[in-house]
């Protein structure tokens, strides 16, 4: 931990050093009222240790990082039968998308792709009797920390400008795989995307996938080995959208990045990590996050490969 | 390596008794002229254990597996300029190549798929003074293995029907990301898919890659470490086609596959495993290669996830 | 006239032999409500004959046809300007449609497809003030026949089931090119497909584009001649989606069909011919209309080219 | 005539002072080669009349317009079969030519784009014993002009850089729409496209197709009345690339175009008329061809719609 802690230290003080390039996400109008030099890391291990630095305190709103707890929670619902209604494989590009779900039948290609979120917020829908809460009750209980909480101003918001989600949503409804109302679907999914978290509480809350599915603090189960090695092995091939490959390439981790300016990667049976910089890259992920992630994993000689 | 040559035998044993399902690679002639029971594993660790079963010893064209070769050399040669050339993204489908190579100005989506496997013969083309025994000579050197060899049947079988390559080459060459004689470059790109190997020899060539660029005999590094492991994040992202999202999520390793019915697959810091079985899925992968690595994974808890 | 009624006769003759394949349009439940077995065939000529056969005088649901008028009525508004928000040119294929989109910028091909005519509706909804009675009073007045009207319960039916076009809708609205409310936009739409003519009705109605714009009743000027032509050769190209120049190449007459089996054709100068045969071929086109035509326009001799 | 001999005069002058913009073809090295002031026109009428003004009498590589006469050909020799080899669909845009000729197994959209071109070729080349001598002839017969030949010149510029060509070629040869070795088909085709003609021999070349497929001078049947009015109706929806709908909606009449500048429109049972000028627009057509010919059109009230 030495080492993490002290590379941690060092890169952020590396990457806050350079320009501040990017854009605030300007298509959620809510997420435009953030500081743009925010920069927070903290990073989370298996054998108890934490650290952070910069803004980690600090609540943002972690949008499509949900998408791994989503899917983790209709997976361990519906265990493999879920892959009949979405896939795992990268979707190339976002232009791919719609052409895809034509040509597949309303399969999404992936969980954390929007069209593969949407097919698993209403696979949720159908399986749990009061969504919401119940949603809410899971990632509490993982995390141990009864304040996480949805923000009705951000989904509010996402909602009033949410067209593109109206047309992927209806064009799976049309293909037959979405099976409840769609405006039921995408204020579910509305809701999933708005909960905050500081970088300490992201990296708390997802060391159960560095630590083959058990929490750390009881040893609960939340996921078994095989489904965790498989969620983080989707991480791997499709949690940055068009720049999987590159981050797979540079960082070496799996990872989901929010257009919140959040990233969480994860290192089997190490750590999990969380940095936060809300100023995005051309592809819509952390321009700061990703100019971390890949130095520090250079630096703590910290990739998988 | 016990746990590891046990998995291995029991699995082999399971897999063999499953129905042979698949059909032989067809587009090229010359491929159809093998025993469509074959079955062969072979596994080395960096700790210099070796463990075979089944037609381990028989030789096998490598095809496409040799793209991961042909990108370290180039690699080596060219350092960070290479990815001017080549991308290091999933293509989405095999569906999208062509189009993709459009939108992208010629620049192939990743060095795995034939469009930037060919942008790869064509850098060795251009910076090796006799590519041919330079590659050659790059591969036995790495195996300690002087009877590694092209097959001229092989080359030129796959060259009297190889149109769509053809179509590939030159279409790039339009875009302006060939440099030499479109037929040059195929040619060379012929010899290197022609290559013939056990699963033996295929394991330990593919050491290196598992010991962060050195071969275990004698620590001489042909790759440095951070190019080791981008080459492995490669194989992870883009080794499978269409079903490299599926060999991450099943297996857990990064791997590559070529038509004649090989796979191999990386642990880093552990071993190389080689399976063949010449029966290919419809996604163009080993029916039993790809069953045998899914069953060994799980048995002997071997993925990096 | 008498060469024309002739040949009308005879060929429907041949047709109403051969066998009635095809399927009834099943995705507007309400259309399936409707004897399979109707065939009916009217011509009006801008020299003031009439002839029909069969069932002529039984009124089918025009559905797509009307997106001739409602391009007509927002062409006489907006003038040129109106070619801002949608093209002239034929589509390619229906696949294509959502990703053109993408990549014009929300601008539709041409205003027959789907998309096309919903921004055409989007257009008569900001121009008019009260768009539906203003629209059924534009198309009663061109035909001199006040009881045109509506059909909620088509309208209604449609809507149910209408998720492809909410999500086109929607879609374009989030590319900017839909300025009132998406669900306003297709309330209306669905209101315009509705509207239920005889092969008589529909044949009167559209002569005025056989007659450089002009009614016959009274020579009122609906369209200038420039207009007119050029509706007529946004049919010639974009009537039949992907179908299109297989009609062109086929009948050689510029026309429109409809899901509900109807198809009007213009012989500038000449005639507006109706046929209505509710079976839709594998292209959505009415099956027998589409063989009628064909050898009306070979028997009699009748191709623009 | 008098008629259209002063709208030709008078759009001539208008069109003469607008901006000469537009660039010369750049992609084939001989056609810049060229003044790119030229600027002529010529029109042929069914009851023998002739006009022409400008740079009518100089020659110009006539280059896709020469596919409706390899068409042409290949049409009376295979009849409806040809059909089976190729479609008469527009194709919506360069773009997709590939993606829908892998979705479409190997059959073009349509004879004009150049895939399909192609393919009409290697039909030409199956099925006539000297195809360049035999095409040749045919062409000089229907125009009576026996100093009609290729250029080599021009033939052996645009193989020099065919690259695009080779790879579509090779590309349908894999989908198994080439019968013969590519290299024969494509050294035809660039045969094919380097005929050098002036305006007013490609008038008189294009006359047969506005006289029912009979020659003006002797009455020779060079196609039939429906082969005639489908190539007339092909030229209408598919003759323009990406600017087929615009040509048809400005202009109303069926033509061709060609990369070298020039223009053939076709007004059935009345006239044949070519322009050239050879700068072209951002779609590959004649600036100057494509104003002209909307303004005449316009003036001498000349569409058939």
């Amino acid at each position: 931990m030495m080492n993490l802690s002290e590379a941690i230290r060092q890169v952020y003080k590396n990457v806050g050093n350079i320009e501040n390039e990017g854009q605030l996400a300007s298509y959620i109008p809510e997420l435009a009222n953030v500081d743009p030099e925010s920069f927070g890391v903290f990073i989370s291990t298996t054998d108890s240790c934490q650290f952070g630095v910069g803004n980690c305190d600090d609540k943002f709103s972690i949008q499509s990082i949900v998408k791994v707890l989503s899917l983790a929670l209709a997976y361990k619902i519906k265990g493999g039968e879920l892959w009949e209604r979405v896939g795992v494989e990268p979707s190339g590009t976002a232009f791919n998308s719609l052409v895809q779900l034509e040509s597949d039948n309303g399969i999404p290609r992936n969980p954390f792709i929007n069209a593969g979120a949407i097919v698993v917020a209403d696979v949720l829908l159908s399986n749990l009797a009061n969504p919401r809460d119940e949603f809410l009750a899971f990632v509490r209980n993982i995390s141990n920390n009864a304040s996480i909480d949805y923000s009705p101003k951000i989904a509010k918001s996402e909602k009033a400008v949410g067209f593109r989600n109206v047309a992927l949503c209806n064009f799976i409804k049309d293909l037959g795989n979405i099976k409840n109302n769609p405006c039921d679907v995408l204020d579910f999914y509305y809701d999933l995307c708005s909960i905050e978290l500081t970088c300490k509480e992201l990296s708390e809350l997802f060391l159960f996938l560095a630590n083959n599915g058990r929490k750390t603090a009881d040893g609960e189960v939340i996921l078994n080995t095989s489904q965790t090695k498989r969620i983080n092995a989707l991480m791997q091939t499709c949690g940055f959208y068009d720049e999987s490959g590159q981050f797979t390439f540079k960082v070496g981790l799996p990872g989901k990045s929010g257009v919140g300016g959040g990233i969480i990667a994860i290192y089997p049976n190490k750590y999990s990590i969380a940095v936060w910089s809300p100023k995005l890259n051309s592809k819509g992920n952390s321009h700061k996050g990703m100019k971390f992630l890949e130095e520090f994993s250079t630096m703590a000689q910290s990739s998988i490969f």
